[in-house]
């Protein structure tokens, strides 16, 4: 009973992406589904996009969270548009959630949205939102064997990005293990380096965004 | 339909957590359900309470992760009993995994038997495992909003555990609106600070578990 409870879920999520999907391609507009554990710098991450590419792109976010609206509060702080959906204790966005959030932005106008997850490496990568890509963020204070443990979010994604790489001087962080470990599971994920707190790496992640994803 | 199957598997969950209670009471044996987001420190939390506590009480782990046995080997070494659960996807040990678990650990001759959850902050507090307490472990390096984002998990544990206070000085951690926020969610909550890379507030850790715990 459980599993099957469990298929019409996903069933009726992967119509709703597909609708998604369809409406955002019509419109020419991308989607970035972003996941990463709590902390490991999604919000600032989504900030520093911001930054680099709002020169040349048309950009709005989707805030996924249990409760709370401090991330869309401080993406609405930039002038970008924001919608914030309380999933109210589920543990993922689903894709009818992001389709009831693309009813209040103008999509005739945008170039990418970004999707900030619930945080939380488990649930979020079973569900397909309708994105055209998809990206999981790794914290090196959250150590190198992640991969190992949550490998689903690192197999279904465009990039990773490991974040916070200011402390490494001060964790364990074994980068080539994590590196490998990547590799494995998604040999065709781009790896990028970010510090989003000393602000390296930053470009190179606004390129990737403007190359691969809009 | 969704919410009817999730109160039974809830009220099921229920059940089988009441089942282990009684068993573990029988056998005055305590059970700790340790909660935390992926990499915030829970298998370092338990090496700190084996290496503190193992010369006054008998101790063995239950580890629970989507796959891999990483951490189960670690606690193996430390020549403490380890069972190791691979949910196999699911992102929250149930009452019912522990009720396996306990089949293979000799109850009669245990004191306290830590159960360290699945890294994440939001399904496992939903789940009653049995446990006699529960200890949710944040990260500084996660930041200082984590009760406002996730705060079932900080509502309903006897003690919250600041992990990886060395790395204090490079995170923009605000240690009084943490603690401001877990009080307003949980009063009673007891709050410790540890680093468990430089030891520093184990023998706290150590302490309230033999004083409140077992």
């Amino acid at each position: 009973m459980k599993i099957e409870v469990k298929k019409n879920v996903l069933q009726n999520n992967d119509l709703a992406a597909a609708r998604n999907r369809s409406r955002l391609a019509g419109k020419r507009t991308a989607m970035l589904n972003l996941m990463a554990a709590p902390g490991a710098g999604k919000t600032s991450a989504i900030i520093k996009a911001i930054e680099g590419t709002r020169d040349s792109r048309a950009l709005a976010v989707i805030e996924g969270d249990i409760t709370s609206e401090v991330d869309s509060l401080a993406i609405e702080a930039l002038g970008i548009p924001a919608i914030q959906i309380n999933t109210g204790g589920s543990c993922h966005l689903t894709a009818s959630m992001i389709g009831a959030a693309l009813d209040h932005l103008d999509l005739d106008n945008l170039d990418l949205i970004i999707v900030e997850n619930v945080g939380n490496l488990v649930c979020p990568a079973e569900f397909d939102l309708g994105e055209s890509a998809r990206v999981t963020i790794s914290s090196v204070a959250e150590g190198h064997d992640k991969p190992l443990k949550y490998p689903l979010v690192f197999r279904e994604v465009d990039a990773v990005v490991i974040n916070k790489t200011d402390l490494m001087p001060y964790c364990d962080f074994d980068l080539a293990f994590f590196r490998d470990a990547v590799e494995r599971l998604n040999p065709d994920a781009h790896v990028l380096r970010m510090s989003c707190r000393d602000g390296s790496g930053s470009e190179e992640w606004c390129r990737w965004l403007m190359n691969s994803v809009v």
